[in-house]
């Protein structure tokens, strides 16, 4: 087994990377794979040595090898190591063929054809430990405050149903053709009516309805992108939306906030050393900390931006949920030059399960986006779209707002009076205005991954830090989500955190403050 | 104006590139627009003396500057020449400033921030003439032999409309909630109990639902594509797969087909001398030509795939649509090694407006494709996908389509009849045994872009063959869908082109005979 671990131990680290080290040496070890340095059935040494050749902690070596078993590079049995699987793995799916395949329900063997080296990306965008993060056991006791999105309990579905019957019965076949790729033109103009209502005019001809506003930011992030560019975005800030840029073969850089939303230093910094091709930006009621970004910085960050010639996209996905008087301004508002991209939702404000959102994109890319949009999907579903145009122009998504601002409004001061009473005084919080989440930090030395394992013991789930830093790092936050439980169980989950945090807190006798959020 | 006559003539035509000559010398005009040496206002010579120039077809010069008027770059006056427009031009919406704005509804100017040289590429997927050649005029009148999509007069809208009602009824909220990224569960086992009734045995796990076969395809090439690969596709075929490609960055190359479906000695040529990323195929009615690929070239197809190790996209968008016994087999049920994707649509079968589609993918692509998938925008529509699974399970599918079949059928046989009757014996046509469309090919010095102009004057419209031609080429051929329009409709537009078709004959005393199709 020597040449195995010399082998796995020629490994060069770039520690100033913006690369982890866990990714970096999982990707050591697959170019060992692929170069045939490392060949099937081989073990891989110890994690512990691994360890201590590269000057690594073991929990590094650990994250490294259950990325590569995740990906099925490897394959480990308890008690007996690490092997190497051969040069076929790919996720959990294409398990390495002679050695035990991890889903049992596979039939026949798929035969001869190597997808290795054909791949032109090898989107590892969910690693192992994110899947556990992610994937609470299912079970309808156990308390969530995961999941960003609106609490179906409240979804109008009557009225929705009443609504798509009258399409059916007035549009009849016309409703199932194809529609526009801009989108339904009814649609397109009540968004900008809409927007008319919050001070921004724009050409309904700037509107593009997507299928999700997801889908928005991928079509934007395809235009703006080529691999290697580097994205500037929020850190802590929007999972799916760095995970894309990454998808899409850029790098993602985190602009550190602070209880005033995105830090303008540092923004400029970044722009000055990494000249990014693109910040995307949820400038209101932020995924994860529910911070807005205060109006005063607005004009900065649009010169800075102007400056750098950096494209805007604000996502404003669930600005229409305040709870204590109307949200900020969005910076498109402001945005004398052309240079901010907006995007929103129907997801968080209604459903999700249409898959709906708009676009509003500057002239110089109305043709663009309309040709990627045509490619991507050819246009959105034509029922979905004449349905919600039709719910939208009834008042009916006005009637329905106010009803679950003030559900989850109250929500959202039930959840902050219970940490107030169970959390220990070192552990902070943000206290949004509205949206769907908010952020806690944790006094230093904790751990919120260790503390998710207890809390979903206790039953009670929530998501890590972790989830919402682009390049590592987090550990020490924890994001809460409080509009899908009731305030019943919202104070018997605080409840239940508190009183883990509260014993951590005694064993470990630690007093020292948590510090500012970030 | 001697200055900008040198600067337009200074360009590099590379005659061997598959990238056609108007593009080239296109490019060429923007490289000198955005490297300042033509600016703003400067006026362009003439279209013949740039061709006796450079050695071109005149035509080939007026399609470089339709292309560059259509994105902005130059502007034209009638009997005033053509006019450098400036560097912001990007489409007909980036009017460039200063200049005509072509939409005369543009409000307030948009401001200083420059978008040349942000976008990562320009998709000029659907140049000056596409429009012409697809966007007719909008008459009820028209007979329209365009659009490869159902009649939506056959539509079963008030099924549909019921079984939505329903789903709304049995399932309440949790029909409009995000759906799994894979899709929903039911929907992909009915796409693998559907797909064993053809003789291909597959797992639930391998069927991704997808928002529409278009986002499949795209899925797919995203993953399969980098920068500069070569992807090969049918010539002539299906205009959104190639231009997909394209738009993705990969370069298309035609394999050209004859009446058996695509050339497999021309097929190993490509292979071997441009090491080509995937093969996108619709080996059961084709479109444009409605022809399958023989059984028997099959196990070679797959042979010289196997060899060249190039993945196979198989796209059976209406292998449903059969009118004269049951279609080949897919190539897929064939496909020993794992190397064939299969993509499916509901669009072509039922109807578009729910964009809905499938893909069925080796297990090595799962993880890979769930995850661009879910980047890509989150998961299709659970709602449409929970009705499509009830209809289809109720059996409603089978009898719409057994309903469409008939009619489908029917209209294809008047209209090869009235070809037969009214096509001058010159004029070679392909006889489909289902799908959607026919090829027609005019005997040599024929133009279909010609006709196609008379045509529309004359009431009739249809697809002209350059559009399914990823590299130019084409013009002896055109489209015809027979699936829209009623069969007296389909008699009157025969005649009408037939009648064209002969005055030309006539004029021009041709009497040559058309060849083969291809």
């Amino acid at each position: 087994m020597k040449e195995s671990i010399e082998h796995a131990l020629e490994v060069r680290l770039d520690r100033a990377s913006s690369i982890p080290l866990y990714r970096q040496l999982a990707e050591a070890v697959r170019a060992q794979v692929r170069s045939g340095s490392l060949t099937r059935g081989m073990k891989l040494p110890a994690s512990r040595v691994v360890a201590s050749a590269l000057g690594l902690h073991r929990r590094t070596v650990v994250q490294a090898f259950h990325l590569l078993e995740s990906e099925g590079w490897v394959v480990s049995g308890v008690g007996q190591g690490t092997f190497v699987a051969g040069r076929d793995g790919f996720g959990s799916n294409g398990a390495a063929p002679g050695l035990s395949a991890p889903s049992a329900g596979a039939k026949a063997p798929e035969g001869a054809f190597s997808w290795d080296g054909i791949l032109r990306r090898r989107p590892a965008l969910f690693p192992e430990p994110w899947r556990y993060w992610t994937q609470a056991r299912e079970s309808a006791d156990q308390i969530r405050f995961t999941g960003a999105t609106a609490d179906p309990s409240f979804f109008p579905t009557e009225d929705f149903r009443a609504i798509v019957d009258e399409v059916f019965r007035d549009h009849g076949p016309a409703a199932l053709e194809y529609g526009p790729a801009e989108g339904y033109a009814p649609l397109r103009e009540w968004v900008v009516e809409r927007l008319h209502g919050r001070g921004l005019t724009v050409d309904p001809d700037q509107v593009l309805i997507v299928t999700g506003s997801q889908q928005g930011l991928d079509l934007v992030s395809r235009l703006l992108l080529a691999e290697g560019d580097v994205a500037l975005v929020e850190e802590p800030g929007y999972s799916n939306g760095f995970r894309l840029f990454q998808a899409n073969g850029a790098r993602a850089l985190g602009v550190p906030m602070d209880e005033g939303g995105l830090r303008l230093d540092a923004c400029e910094e970044l722009c000055a050393a990494a000249a990014p091709r693109l910040l995307y930006l949820m400038p209101i009621f932020q995924n994860p900390t529910g911070l807005s970004l205060i109006e005063d910085r607005v004009p900065s960050l649009l010169e800075i931006c102007g400056r750098h010639q950096v494209p805007i996209i604000e996502d404003q996905f669930d600005s229409d949920l305040y709870y204590d008087g109307a949200p900020p301004r969005p910076v498109k508002t402001q945005d004398r030059d052309g240079r901010v991209i907006l995007l929103g939702s129907f997801s968080k404000i209604l459903f999700p399960g249409l898959r709906l959102g708009w676009l509003v994109v500057p002239k110089a890319l109305i043709t663009p986006l309309r040709e990627l949009k045509q490619m991507a999907d050819f246009s959105s579903g034509l029922l979905a779209q004449s349905a919600m145009n039709l719910y939208c122009r009834r008042g009916l998504l006005d009637l329905h707002l106010a009803r679950v601002r003030e559900i989850y409004g109250s929500r959202l001061r039930v959840m902050l009076a219970s940490m107030e009473e169970h959390f220990p005084p070192e552990v902070r919080w943000t206290t949004p205005q509205g949206g769907l989440t908010l952020w806690v930090t944790l006094p230093e030395g904790m751990d919120s991954l260790e503390l998710l394992r207890h809390s979903r013991e206790a039953g009670v789930d929530f998501s890590p830090g972790p989830l919402f830093f682009p390049n590592g790092g987090g550990t020490r936050h924890l994001r809460l989500s409080y509009i899908r439980e009731t305030e019943e169980r919202i104070r018997r989950g605080v409840a239940v955190i508190g009183t883990l945090l509260e014993s951590n807190r005694n064993r470990a006798e630690r007093t020292s403050a948590a510090g500012p959020f970030f």
